[in-house]
């Protein structure tokens, strides 16, 4: 049965296709159990976006590229127009499974412009779309390794790391960006270990984080999320990395809910706080953090902890899946192509010039 | 069967004491059932202490007493000196439940002393720890009436408090010290909402805050720990209190974990930060925060959520129970008799001048 992998795939993989469709590794029950979901439709993807089945931007934008070809596969279509006219509807309607990483929209713009673009028939266009997806797939996967490099020579050897939900291997094409930039440094021989904070609600640093680092050998021990400012204060943490659902044009970025917080408490006690994400999760088109749409969940993912009820009947909660730290809070934007510091609109801009 | 409560006793009661002894509600289980636990010598107290069926600094400090006084009633003695001995042994050993919260070794020791100068015989000492023990219960009530008359000025109408963890009549003899200020505030008429982050890993702010002011009908809503910087950021709060399990004497206030966080999150948004807190929170013989112990507990609190483990296998936790908020992040303390604020040395001093 054909498979359609990329040839960097990692150890780690959230996400597996082949002719008969997607399988994504149902993130939503780690640690408890390692499961693959068969999807084969849009619609399907879609909800498995949705429902977090698969999580991370750069993993969503990859998810949601192969759900356009598996649409794609299935299109009837009179011209080519209609196909691409078809094409268009389903990659809108997948953009619109969540609203906060651009990686999704970028991703499925990136394969409409290429059917659009692509001098070939109608039954050529699946092919193209096919390749394409793969190319950003592979693309994500060598741009994680380059910013681990980059980013490995800013962590101090000895250093204990605290990283925020999860950027790794699960919320990306493989290796990670935030857990990249750990994979490097401790590849590169230093003596390196990690605090995972625990994320509620949804718990990516206990459940994945910390399973993925286990998973590469890589010393972690979890923590709750109201332990960092006072282990920051201790002098237990040397540096602070986590990933991006969307940078701004002036830096500003937006990353799972609590960034913000361990921002500021990062600048209150002078411990380097850096962002790594690769150049699909910049986006040129927002200019700053405000101009970014927060995504809010049911609260009953708050007022629930491993599905028991924590609160109260009647009680209801707030639940923001996503905060802003504006770039005055970041020491340093880790890319692929370069480790990007204050004025960043000036730096974030340059990246895409060719 | 007769009772020993104080006249003043709040609708909601962790703690009861009768002739058979004493009686905790079991906090590990709100808000799923309402149990409470039979308790007849200082060791069945002690480890109810230690294993949180009680908690919080004020009601720590009662059950302590109360754990004396059983302790007391079973003291086989030949004689009074004899009688005071056996006393103070049982008396350390109760003081060893946690080590935080100050209003345990001074509650012990109050009555210790009492027992000390009483000029009674052997057999009428148990009448005077009882009565002493009733009277710190009292006035510990009473106290968090008047911090509640005093800090309910500081709220805004139609405000909307953020609170940490629970410091309501759960943590103390009744009605509570920042609960207090919130239910004060609320009963002279200002509309006013509560945000309770959920303050993991135990969440008493989930399970206990939220049911607290679910009884008393006063708005809350629930908070995952992570939001509260960015609902800070974006103008959803106006106003924090929180309570204190130690305040040293320059202003240093020692709290749940995850206090400090909120203090400088609040710095950092202009929003006022008050410490509720009775005099007996206060420690004189602590210089400043560097000085309380901070105790570390069982990483399976972290590793866990509601009973189910959310970590991997073979991965460790690390569990700090409580933090230090340097008061420069502190814009207020209240107590009964009055707000104090910067410099804390000579305001809070002053309180215990006659």
């Amino acid at each position: 049965m054909p498979e359609y992998l990329p040839p960097n795939l990692d150890i780690i993989r959230p996400i597996l296709w082949d002719s008969r469709g997607l399988r994504l590794l149902d993130q939503r029950l780690l640690p408890w159990r390692e499961k693959y979901l068969r999807l084969r439709t849009p619609r399907e993807v879609k909800k498995a976006i949705k429902d977090m089945v698969v999580r991370g931007a750069p993993a969503i934008g990859i998810t949601g590229a192969i759900g356009l070809v598996l649409g794609a596969e299935k299109i009837k279509a009179r011209s080519k127009r209609d196909f691409l006219a078809k094409l268009k509807r389903i990659g809108e309607s997948l953009k619109k499974a969540r609203p906060t990483a651009v990686n999704l929209s970028w991703a499925i713009d990136r394969l409409l412009q290429k059917a659009n673009e692509a001098d070939v028939s109608q039954d050529e266009i699946v092919e193209v779309l096919r390749a394409e997806a793969l190319k950003i797939w592979e693309e994500d996967i060598e741009a994680n390794k380059a910013m681990g490099r980059l980013g490995a020579e800013l962590i101090p050897d000895e250093a204990t790391i605290l990283t925020h939900c999860n950027a790794g291997a699960l919320a990306t094409g493989g290796y990670g960006t935030a857990i990249g930039v750990i994979r490097a440094a401790h590849e590169a021989g230093k003596k390196i270990k990690v605090l995972a904070d625990e994320t509620r609600p949804w718990l990516q640093g206990a459940r994945l984080t910390a399973w993925e680092l286990k998973k590469v050998d890589i010393p972690v021990e979890v923590i709750p999320d109201v332990a960092a400012g006072f282990l920051m204060a201790q002098g237990k943490i040397q540096v602070i990395v986590v990933g991006a659902d969307r940078i701004a044009v002036n830096g500003d970025v937006a990353n799972k809910i609590g960034t913000y917080s361990l921002a500021v408490l990062a600048k209150e006690n002078n411990i380097p706080f850096y962002v790594a994400a690769p150049l699909s999760t910049i986006d040129l088109a927002t200019p700053g953090g405000q101009e970014i749409p927060i995504e809010w969940r049911d609260p009953k993912e708050v007022l629930c902890c491993a599905k028991r009820r924590i609160a109260p009947k009647g009680v209801s909660a707030l639940n923001p899946a996503f905060d802003i730290t504006p770039s005055p809070y970041i020491s340093a934007i880790i890319t692929e192509k370069s480790v990007v510091r204050a004025p960043y609109t000036k730096g974030l801009k340059s990246l895409f010039e060719v």
